[in-house]
């Protein structure tokens, strides 16, 4: 992603100041604000109060959060102190547990002079593997633009729901890497954005993610997707996935399930795009097996925004006493999706399909449920 | 619809008070007041700044805004200038048309003395049809409620779209008439509200009716209705239509045909509640036929609501810059439709099935527009 015209990624160490910064999210879309990281206080808090969100970020962040304790304490005592309240930031955050783990099995050998250095290092080789991995994705998903491009004038019509984003990774996003990849090749490619209530990631993180970066998009309400592709006004759908089973049913930000629906009712491709470390291989079944996380009402209630004098405000947009129900996720079966953008490349969402481009990864999984490969 | 026990219809005209008064339905849901319309600009401007809205509700007030003017002045000229300037307060309201123009028919033949006595009469009259026609059309509804409510035990569910209520139209609503002719029969009933953006009349005026009503009810955003379904939670939709094509196609509030597309997915009876006057009998194809009304972006935008001091107040929560599309209608195939509830009961979701319960309106469409029946 760029921002005014310079590459952005959302979390960095710059040696110079030797400081760790952050794009601070919650000021998004009204203000860009990079914010730096003083210490692990800072890290925790960054990620408890939703400063940096989406699951490789809040890792990456959590990996910088242990490196800024190893330079004020590298003891044994620090470090398992350190791991145990970032884990508790977001305890629902699996990646934050992964990077946690992670620096912690890597530190815990060296000597505690050497951990300070080792772990900025560790941070930033997690940075690296994300960015890597997302830019991977749009490689793969790119040609799928591009043949759309090539078949007929006008722009490509991508819809993308919720913010699967740059903002939610180190940079290029999941479901956006392909976009910014076939922007940055000249392809005309112009983003249906859901709105994507409740929290709004659409309409605030990635409507302003692509304006930065420069890619013409228009923000739709959730409800409107199913009309657009009625009047063949989109191409390609581009979601991201929070868990993707091994059967690859796709578990992402409620409403998912009902844009494939309509992408099926209208042979249009919905693609998901998921990183490997998003598969679950010990799930077969995502309707049955993956619990859906039921979040505070106060959520669809108060919706942010900035107000008519241009301050953060918010309004209580539901009739008092009406009760409300804020289901986060929603499970979107494999038979819905066309295909999984991984990267490694794009499979069927079937168990064939990913054990063929992740064979070192499924036949562990095998091994350890104790199943038959 | 009850409010704090007592009937309440939306309109009404109080002989004691020689007085037309509504519900200001700006100030809901956070407040519930009722408004005189003092005369023929009253009128107009409640339609305008859609103090009532829905296509029944507005045909009434038009009709009272005549009356309101025959008293004033009841000469032919007063007449003509009252009927073009109610017309032009929505021109897209094809039911405010329809009962202007039904006015100006009965009243022009009149002597102008009787015109403010008739007039006044008709505006009566016309809300005691548009209160009958829901009636009846709860009362073919509700055994549909009945029949799930004998099958098991627990509250039937159903889910409805935007507001299709009491508050649309002179009382009763359509989508919601089988719900309160449910409750006030014993059944234990329980409506998913779908917040339905932009403009929100799931939360603030579908909830805020249900809840004066006394009927459980729970808002939820518009993307979760198929997440619900997956689970089994919803056993029955019930939503309303602006425009029924003659072949059973409907255009409802954008958003409805994914809440189609979710019933039909997980197998569950999806009925649109059609009241005749919404046929259109010229029309066979509603995707191609239809023009969607493309509304100011700025509904999307600006989402209003209560802020935390207890005042209505509105939030922009699209990033600066970005372009926003509104959609205000979408249309859901027959296909998609369980049955169509009319005022003479119901019918499958076709040609043939309206024209059996409607052989005279039927007819004389094609007989007009010269096709063989």
């Amino acid at each position: 992603m760029n921002y005014q015209g310079q590459p952005q990624p959302t979390i960095g160490y710059d040696a110079e100041r030797d400081q760790v910064w952050i794009i601070d999210q919650t000021r998004l879309p009204g203000e860009f604000v990079l914010c730096d990281l003083t210490d692990l206080e800072a890290a925790v808090r960054s990620i408890a109060d939703m400063q940096v969100r989406g699951a490789p970020l809040i890792g990456a962040t959590a990996a910088f959060g242990v490196a800024l304790e190893m330079r004020r304490d590298p003891a044994d005592a620090a470090l398992a102190a350190a791991a145990d309240l970032l884990v508790a930031a977001r305890p629902t955050a699996v990646n934050l547990a992964w990077a946690v783990a992670r620096m912690v099995e890597h530190l815990t050998p060296l000597a505690p002079a050497q951990r300070a250095a080792a772990a900025l290092a560790l941070g930033q080789e997690i940075c690296r593997e994300d960015e890597a991995l997302c830019s991977a994705i749009g490689d793969y998903g790119l040609p799928l633009i591009q043949a759309i491009a090539e078949r007929r004038p006008g722009p490509v019509n991508v819809l993308t729901h919720c913010n699967a984003g740059a903002l939610a990774t180190l940079d290029w996003g999941t479901a956006t890497a392909p976009i910014y990849k076939a922007f940055d090749a000249g392809i005309d490619v112009h983003v249906w954005v859901d709105e994507t209530r409740p929290r709004n990631q659409g309409a605030a993180l990635t409507a302003w993610e692509l304006g930065a970066h420069g890619v013409p998009h228009t923000v739709i309400v959730d409800n409107a997707g199913g009309h657009l592709m009625q009047r063949g006004l989109v191409d390609l759908c581009l979601v991201g996935t929070d868990r993707t089973v091994a059967s690859g049913d796709v578990c992402n930000k409620i409403g998912t399930y009902l844009k494939a629906l309509a992408a099926d009712d209208n042979q249009i491709p919905f693609y998901v795009c998921a990183p490997s470390p998003s598969i679950d291989w010990d799930l077969s079944d995502g309707l049955s097996e993956i619990p859906i996380e039921q979040r505070d009402g106060s959520e669809i209630r108060w919706v942010p925004g900035v107000d008519r004098q241009g301050q953060a405000g918010e309004v209580d947009v539901v009739a008092a006493g009406s009760a409300v129900r804020n289901d986060a996720f929603d499970v979107t079966p494999a038979r819905l999706v066309t295909g999984l953008i991984t990267e490694r490349g794009i499979c069927s969402a079937s168990r064939d399909g990913l054990a063929a481009l992740f064979p070192d990864l499924a036949r562990n999984a095998a091994a350890v449920s104790g199943a038959t490969p």
